[in-house]
């Protein structure tokens, strides 16, 4: 049993820009030992959340129009009065969606269906530089 | 340390059917070695969640209910335009909510409460065949 | 690799009460001697939740306010009209939150942002003590 921690940074345009993460963590899982385990894919920060979608572009707008609808941007927050940075729509956002997300790894697969892939979705009002930490835990 | 990946399977009737697995996990749990760890349960698929829940009829109701406020069948979504299959909500309902569930386990039992049990719920729009991956990770 | 399984306790006010736990798990995760893994923060019980926030108290109020917004105390609730306990809404909120939460920990550090913190969230309608688990699995 091992832990092997990496790290992938994304530049994102802010805005509920989604990104899809997928094919970079297969690739970086195809580079390493561990066969079975569990495979965590966390975002630091506060203004951003990771889930699973099925990434087509229809979605991608279904899933932004959601959060608008639900928490949107322009109400007030008292997040905003009190910093000015007028992104307590996005705080908000993330702490309801999470910030990770959790697949098993079996036969050095992520064990995702077809039409299941993971994306980071960036809440915050301006472009943002993300880390992702991508964790594996288990057997080579 | 080891790591232990089981399946289950799960026809379900789709329109945010709810099943329980806790009862199933416990079966499962009591035949294998490893006595403290962590199990993580993952559905494989985009239209469909993993939570927790008290498991009684009228929190099944009210939990449905919410999702058809929040989220209803019956708007317009683009995935709905481009693809013509009408799930467009199943996929948004899923990816809010998450596709996996983790509960710490502690001499060989699942450290939930009493009125808490692990749920799957189906938001798709017809009958489905649901493959739902369970992995023990910990120390015999 | 190892597993240690501590438990911290809270008393809270209920009324989806916010309680920041980053400084009581940096705390817990000093004296252990795992250093590089994965920190689970799980929740027992079925009306309160975990996730991560920027801990100030505008963000505590438009947290709990988009909750109220969403997800109404005083609405119908199946379950009420069941049990007559008036939690229907903190049930529905505690499943769509999640009961747990994932943070990698790399060199003995939690991998949180500057501003991004681990909280409990009580969504009962009176005080309540809640029991976490923190379940830390890694390498020494």
């Amino acid at each position: 049993m091992k832990v092997i921690t990496k790290e992938l940074s994304y530049r994102t345009k802010g805005n509920t820009d989604i990104i899809e993460l997928s094919a970079d963590l297969e690739r970086l899982l195809s580079k390493q030992e561990i066969e079975s385990g569990l495979v965590t894919v966390f975002v630091v920060g506060s203004t951003a959340g990771i889930t699973t979608i099925e990434y087509e572009s229809g979605l991608v707008e279904d899933f932004q129009k959601m959060f608008e609808r639900l928490i949107p941007q322009n109400t007030r927050y008292a997040h905003n009065d009190r910093w000015h940075d007028g992104n307590g729509y996005a705080h908000v956002r993330a702490s309801l969606l999470g910030s990770s997300c959790l697949i098993p790894l079996v036969d050095h697969k992520l064990c995702l269906g077809t039409w299941q892939q993971v994306i980071l979705v960036d809440f915050d009002n301006r472009p943002r530089e993300r880390k992702i930490i991508v964790q594996i835990m288990g057997e080579e």
